[in-house]
């Protein structure tokens, strides 16, 4: 609850988009609602609305990733705001500043926004705990904490398809203990009270006391996906086959790679996600990631209508409290 | 005839802009019109015109390159889009995704259109073969293939000073083998019908079967260069240098620098060209890159009202077909 | 003298900024004027005017600095400007094309603003002098020449506290010798007249000829900040610890650290300035630079609106000599 209290100014309004753990049903269904109309906006011939124009968003990345860095940019310049990127990974900190001063030397130039990417679980915290009171925080993604966003673009892509969240279940595939994906769609998933959220992973790889999480764990792939409606495949990051927790990439295929055959383990109308980027016979094979059932593309496309929701609900709070 | 059919949508207007090969004198000479009204507005003091607001162009770059990005960078602001730049040398298919997985990924963030810059020839054909349907891929050089934005804005400095193509002897000069600029050039003049293309190359790069190109070949640069209207300069790749394909630098520019003594050997008026960045005292004297006849720097203003002709063309076919 | 006509017009506007030396008391003072108006801008909820539309300014840098290129990103924006950034330390000139090509390239392209940063003194300087008609040249810092708008910000957050130039003590603390900084804020409260300017700094960092600077100079920090208006500490380059000029951090903070205690030597209401980054606990005390005197994010603050004034001055007389 004191992660609650943070995001959200005195009217209960979101100021701070830092992680979905607290956050009430209502403020996720607003987000979405306000993200079906941006995803009008960005169908359009010209994307592109005012509501933002002379605002300033800072891309904050202490982790490199073009990818969310260029899906956050978009959403801000369809927005009419000026974005600013800043690479700390090779900056600024780099002269010996610390990040408090860095943050502080950007709130005084009047930037408005910071999306933040750390690898360090908490930064987005801590850098809007200290945040002046004009400065909005998004948590692009921070160790192995939250990623907020990917998580309500997933509810997002998963709401147009089944509409009702009450009845569905909700399987996880993957490294779920180091992922801040799959932490912030179990909170996701959890408030807009789907029936079951199921994890499929290694023994290694199952987060601690799952139960207080409200997960069922599964470590056999065809038996976790029955009756599945939505399967999300989490991407292997290829650093965990260093250490001893994985087996080789083509054993973990082998056991947990979503093929066509294992997906038939599912319900027919099965919904296939993953947030990107996949490893191709790793964690999916290309004829599921490129199938019928795959969602992949759309999540990405929803990505950006989310973001636009994200920003203009944390802007104006900022402006009206 | 392949290449040209990819390049035009169903009612024979640019969508594509991958090669100059194929594509028929008329579309070139309206490209070229085009540019003249875009010339007129760089030119302004508020270079700016609405065209394609609310558009997103993405600077797609396997291949390093400040100046080329920066003049894309240019004409998209200046047309008002929203510019993405992705230096894919460091980004995205580093994390192991494939380059269609990044391609697919900015369709779906509704990106419309790729500029690419990569080192393998082809690579611009690949891109557009498996480009969505609302996406235009403009090729800003691939390999040893083609450069044909750069080939456009050549002949527009070359029509802009002689007005009429079909009297003109042009010769170009260096490293024509390995040169995507000298293949452009050559489709684009014998397209647009000038009198006699020569190629002055040290034996070792000549491009295969001259003749076929349309192309006389010279060794000798002073006789090359006799009653020449045109004279455009390549570049000399350093990295030639180290196979054995060239002699020394000093050795080449005893051989095949443009000296003002051998510019003698053209007519009166002849034009000086290169595509830039100049090797000064390797393959150009400086007292001809800075003398009368040099059009060095024309080339690159016109190459923004040029780029500027090709994005405004490729989007609106995008629109309405 | 010659320093002040390359910086302005025939009609004795500027053009350029450069340095401060030589600009007379009424330009200084009507660019603070100016500075102030945008102050203003800067704190509405739309930052934005669109005084510099269509115009391209290009950050040429050829020292990395993120701190210094976002600044003036967003005063150009702020302005309306379409913004190029340029890493040259990676690029164009790295292919072996000299700075002059390289400048002559981006005018060809119709920039209007080169902001400069460079690492050799007298950088900003030469390419003004061979800069197009049509271009105004803005010194982002060059060598341990000049820093002139981090002066003019300086000047600025001073007038807005103490109103009257005349009557202040102002000491310049710290590495003086080799900080373009302290020569450029040591030329503006000449001109602006400030009764003394004193540089408290250990022997081997102090300028040659200092009074030909019109400055008096201590070795003592206590004695130098006796009766002190403001005193602006200078960043410490641990670059100089190499050398034998510095003792170790340690024993600088020990000797001329700006501690609370001896703050206490100065005024009552004395200013603490630092131009940033602070290295905490190295040239400045935390509880100093986060304490009641410290303006130093205020100067973050007024350093937007500074350039904002600079760019739209050089840039009218641009337009209309």
């Amino acid at each position: 609850m004191m992660k609650d209290r943070i995001q959200l100014d005195k009217q209960g309004r979101l100021r701070h988009l830092l992680t979905i753990e607290g956050l009430r049903r209502e403020m996720l269904v607003e987000l979405l609602d306000t993200a079906e109309s941006f995803a009008e906006v960005t169908e359009r011939s010209v994307k592109k609305v005012p509501l933002l124009r002379g605002k300033t968003i800072v891309n904050l990345f202490f982790e490199n990733s073009t990818r969310t860095r260029t899906t956050f940019e978009l959403a801000a310049k369809r927005l009419s705001a000026d974005v600013i990127n800043i690479n700390a990974t090779t900056s600024a900190t780099s002269k010996g500043e610390t990040l408090l001063d860095t943050l502080h030397t950007l709130e005084a130039m009047h930037c408005d926004m910071f999306v933040v990417r750390h690898p360090d679980s908490g930064a987005a915290h801590f850098i809007a705990r200290h945040a002046a009171s004009h400065v909005s925080v998004i948590n692009a993604g921070d160790g192995r904490h939250a990623h907020p966003t990917q998580a309500l673009l997933d509810m997002f892509t998963i709401r147009r398809h089944k509409h009702d969240f009450h009845p569905l279940i909700v399987a996880i595939v993957g490294d779920v203990l180091h992922s801040r994906v799959a932490r912030s769609q179990i909170h996701a998933l959890s408030t807009l009270g789907v029936q079951e959220i199921r994890v499929i992973a290694p023994r290694t790889l199952v987060p601690p006391e799952p139960a207080s999480l409200g997960v069922h764990v599964y470590h056999d792939l065809e038996r976790g996906l029955r009756n599945v409606d939505v399967v999300i495949m989490l991407r292997l990051q290829y650093e965990r086959m260093q250490g001893a927790l994985l087996p080789s990439e083509h054993e973990y295929y082998r056991l947990f790679g979503l093929t066509e055959e294992r997906l038939a383990c599912a319900r027919d109308d099965v919904l296939v996600m993953h947030p990107g980027p996949i490893n191709r016979g790793v964690e999916i094979a290309s004829s599921v990631a490129d199938g019928p059932h795959s969602l992949i593309l759309q999540q990405v496309t929803h990505g950006t209508a989310v973001r636009m929701a994200v920003m203009s609900h944390a802007m104006r709070t900022g402006e009206s409290s």
